[in-house]
């Protein structure tokens, strides 16, 4: 039986939970490359990032690569991010690359977006954004073998004014006190109707640890979550933890960007928080 | 008073309102210039978009470049959409030039869409995708001399899924039967609360001629929404001139890609939907 699920998981979650288990490690290292914060040693943001890369492989569970950050400088931008990918690909192919790129058109238009993503730079997973709903999200969404992690509660501050939103209470999906909130009912519709191809993934910033524990309840036990948020945007990791992990104690990507990437040493801070959360984990 | 009013204005909006008056013109054509679709004598998607911009340059109040069809391919799709962008700026300046780039990220990090969009590629105007809220999208809304058009109906059959949710009642700002649904909301938030740099336009598709309605409502006389989805798409011209013009008869950018830039002769597919216009704006 357990095998039998095992076959039957999406490739980008099998690829995700060896790498989890192999570095032991829960952490996605963000490489927000930002061209005007990399020291002017490196030619290109690739230089820097294959640095970063090589020092930190053994002890995270995925890259995340922001589009925006690479997309600033224009063609030049999308090459590094290109490089980038193949270098994983090439040197280190049992970890995921997660292309941070908040995408969402409408219906056939989104196949550019999926070429992009998963044929020219040939990524694991992608995030997108919710709002023009599932049928138009179809393209990605068919993609059976890789990640399609749905923006749900967003970590920045002012992510509730349209997220927040309290429905009204017809659909009233799950109980929950006070009404359904449309983070909460996009958290149930993309667990139990756009999860046809058992490859959806869905993002809840570590600032916001109730709302964690909200979306948690409702997409249940066997989904994982990406958690940006802790680190420079002050999301607090223990209470993350505390509210997100499952029963086997997974089930989150805990994404650092900038506070490891442009620390004096990448490979230490990521050891730092990799031990933190591992202190958290043998507690629970 | 009626010169300080145009002092006032936004760049992006004189521009807009300069070439509809010159060219006579509400239509946007949308070079979706999909690398599988142009035919072969062509070996870039510039080439392509020149011979249709040269062939249209007088018949419209404006470009817009979905970067879903450039970024398919990689590195050379952006150097092509710049060389796009370039060409346009260089001959025929007058001409404003939306991205429909429906990005939305968090805070800062959109800094690297905003130097995409109107460093690198210098344009006019930019789709951007409401959930994250105002705060995220500062970065956009702070340029005072662009448009902004913000999703709010999109065109696609599958919109409503969390566009029309109705909301609780508490959030009942304008009056409607039923209560007021999600991008309605988005819609009186634009038009009330962001539009400090009076740059925002908003997305509605001309599938759903009723809901424009509604929308022009909501936002009033003074603004301007880009209308996709007429012709291949399938939404009706005349409904959709009916529902959302102003009273000036315009506040419309009625958007149409494939239906001309596939079309036998492009020149003559767009006189023909111009003058289809015309007709119904006489009539009005």
């Amino acid at each position: 039986m357990k095998n039998d699920n095992e076959k039957l998981k999406n490739i980008f979650i099998k690829k995700l939970e060896t790498i989890v288990k192999k570095n032991q490690s829960l952490l996605c290292v963000g490489l927000d490359s930002d061209i005007d914060k990399i020291p002017k040693k490196f030619t290109d943001q690739f230089e820097f990032n294959k640095v970063i890369i090589d020092a930190t492989h053994d002890l995270v569970c995925s890259y995340k690569l922001n589009t925006a950050f690479y997309e600033a400088i224009g063609y030049k931008g999308i090459f590094s991010l290109k490089k980038t990918c193949d270098y994983l690909r090439k040197k280190y192919p049992e970890i995921p690359i997660i292309i941070d790129a908040k995408r969402a058109d409408i219906g056939n238009t989104n196949l550019g977006y999926v070429r992009l993503i998963f044929e020219y730079l040939n990524a694991d997973a992608v995030t997108v954004n919710p709002y023009l709903g599932e049928e138009a999200l179809t393209p990605f969404l068919a993609q059976k073998d890789k990640g399609v992690i749905i923006l749900c509660k967003t970590s920045n501050p002012g992510a509730g004014e349209f997220q927040d939103l309290v429905l009204s209470s017809k659909y009233q999906v799950v109980s929950i006190k006070g009404g359904i909130k449309l983070y909460q009912y996009v958290a149930y519709q993309v667990a139990k109707k756009w999860n046809k191809n058992k490859n959806c993934l869905l993002v809840v910033g570590a600032t916001y640890p109730s709302e964690l524990k909200e979306v948690r309840k409702i997409v249940g036990d066997d989904f994982w979550i990406l958690v940006p948020g802790v680190g420079a945007q002050g999301g607090d990791l223990q209470e993350t933890l505390k509210a997100g992990l499952n029963s086997k104690k997974q089930g989150l990507i805990i994404n650092l960007s900038r506070a490891v990437i442009f620390s004096k040493n990448p490979r230490e801070e990521t050891k730092k928080w990799r031990r933190e959360i591992e202190k958290v984990l043998s507690r629970k």
